[in-house]
């Protein structure tokens, strides 16, 4: 005998299946059961198609009349590329339905859940919040700071080592873990590093499934004194999108060379001898992108942490000892002297991905802006 | 249905309740089993005490005859402050004998197993062999190179810092990594810090146990130039042995000063700018030290890393970023140019404590002296 839990665990599993397909859309799964039976399911697959339950619903047909939804979160109650879903539940005749979380976007924020409750439906809420919560992380950040999500990720040894003094890092990690950061770039909008590694590495930045394919994110490149080269991998606008974000005093002559490679600028005033990264999210987020993966290095890791903006840490740590005094670390930046100034994080998972692990960390509450 | 495993595996968790007690012995376990019942159990509870075998025959008495003896260790065949076991065990008529792993004493090393099959009795060697030698590290290390078992212990943030640019590390972890750390104290013949860590922090070095108590380990000072001052509180030697290391050049009249205070002096060679930590080790071990939880800053964790001396790795990872450009790291020492100079180290377990994690990692085979 399944119970609300389990079907709800169901319709996430569904969801999560198309983690980073739906920008700037939420993930969201749903699941019709009637008398035991699992008679509609469906999730939303991309930005412009269908809901979750406009495909659950369709699958069920008939069998819905009397039914129990569940669903991961509230039905949306506006009018966006789709009419409402709480309209649909309503002409569905379900008996009941069941929400993993309300809907954080200011547009719906409970209406769907009291249109539900107005038509006469017995609406449970709050079924796996926090797993919904989780799985949404994203988009429920946008909704509720209009800035993208931001993911510093970043591969190190066992005492905290990037690379060595000379800037040495080929390869930290293995292969599994290395895979593993082409599925991230896969899911996320851009991909953001300073403009000290595109000098260091020539990285392209794009994503390289090991299945082939992938969607390559938005490149954006820190850069306040326009020193990437022009030959540079990154600016190869062919394969990805690339945006240098700079100041303001920026040589205009300069900035058309790069313009003619296709480069898209955003220009942001400057803070603490730095770019304003505040600024500059605002702005990204305006221009649709939901979510950033930081693979700076440990100048533009600092400037993120310093700023109180880093949303999720994703750690790679490779089983090796490197050593070295000027072996590069982390984070640098400023320094501080005690160790209450650290920002307090919390250890959300450690997985691991062939020899290395990978810890999930997130900002404590109230440590962060 | 018991099965070898099972028999085994409660011998190997008798054996560990004496793990650190036992020093300079190995730690051993036995259980007889006859008919499926356990008619004898014992384990090796300090050096001088009778063996593991011994109890568990006291116990069984006349119900050896025909039982099978599960023991951790291979039976010793030397008369040592105790008579040899594999006697008793020939004496006690068990029909068969299982054996976790071979003893890697030179004086036994295949002679008990040897007087047990010349007695006739089966002898199987090699169940849950590698959880054997694991839980005997420090003796197995012994045995072999005639050297104390070296850990490395230290706690970092998730970024890989020890402390702020100013020394500062209170606290890093929370309370209950840090009472770990009194557990691990608890099990070691000594503990090791730099002249550097006693003159920034004035540690006392003793063991503080949660439920009061606990055995001190003889604190080891690295003191080139003999800086520890006359005052510190690792010289308090009614609450624990200390050794200093120093060179042969040393003042012969300042060492009377520290020999007044009831310090014990060893000597050794200088190599590259330090002190030789393999010529002291050798001398630690002559000494009745089997094993050395070091617990240094950046510079004396990079002297061990260096000389490849590290055994086995105890990391405690607490959940902070730290940042800062000069903050602390876990091995300083010479600059390493490329990854390939790391050492390479397995991850053995991660485990949690409170909110902080605990990395154990070994050296690969082959990556060690």
């Amino acid at each position: 005998m399944k119970n609300d839990q389990d079907y709800m665990r169901l319709a996430l599993d569904l969801a999560s299946s198309a983690k980073g397909k739906t920008n700037p859309n939420p993930i969201v799964g749903a699941v019709i059961v009637k008398d035991g039976v699992i008679v509609g399911t469906g999730l939303h697959r991309k930005a412009g198609e269908p809901h979750a339950e406009v495909h659950a619903f369709n699958m069920a047909g008939e069998h819905a009349k009397g039914a129990t939804l569940y669903v991961t979160l509230e039905p949306c109650s506006h009018y966006g590329k789709t009419p409402p879903c709480a309209k649909l539940v309503k002409e569905s005749e379900v008996s009941r339905v069941v929400v993993a979380m309300q809907d954080p976007n200011p547009e719906v924020a409970g209406r769907g859940i009291k249109m539900l409750l107005g038509a006469g439906i017995e609406v449970d809420v709050g079924v796996l919040e926090d797993e919904a919560k989780r799985l949404n992380e994203r988009f429920v950040h946008n909704m509720i700071t209009e800035r993208p999500f931001v993911i510093s990720k970043f591969a190190m040894t066992l005492d905290g080592k990037l690379a060595t003094h000379t800037g040495h890092s080929k390869w930290i990690t293995g292969e599994a873990a290395r895979a593993d950061v082409h599925l991230l770039r896969n899911e996320v909008d851009a991909i953001l590093v300073g403009v000290g590694t595109v000098l260091a590495d020539n990285p392209s930045l794009t994503t390289r499934l090991l299945e082939g394919g992938g969607k390559n994110p938005t490149r954006i490149i820190l850069d306040s004194h326009l020193r990437t080269p022009l030959e540079s991998n990154v600016l190869q606008t062919s394969e990805a999108d690339t945006i240098i974000v700079t100041t303001i005093d920026a040589d205009s002559e300069l900035v058309r060379l790069y313009e003619e490679k296709g480069v898209t600028f955003i220009y942001v005033s400057r803070v603490d001898n730095g770019l304003n990264l505040q600024e500059m999210l605002v702005k990204l987020y305006k221009r649709g992108i939901t979510d950033v993966l930081v693979e700076g290095g440990g100048a533009v890791n600092a400037s993120f942490l310093k700023a109180g903006l880093i949303d999720k840490y994703l750690i790679y740590i490779a089983p090796k000892v490197l050593g070295g005094r000027n072996s590069l670390t982390p984070f640098t930046g400023e320094n501080v002297d005690t160790m209450d100034a650290a920002m307090q994080v919390s250890f959300e998972e450690i997985e691991k991905f062939g020899e290395d692990i990978r810890i999930t960390a997130y900002p404590k509450q109230g440590d962060q802006k």
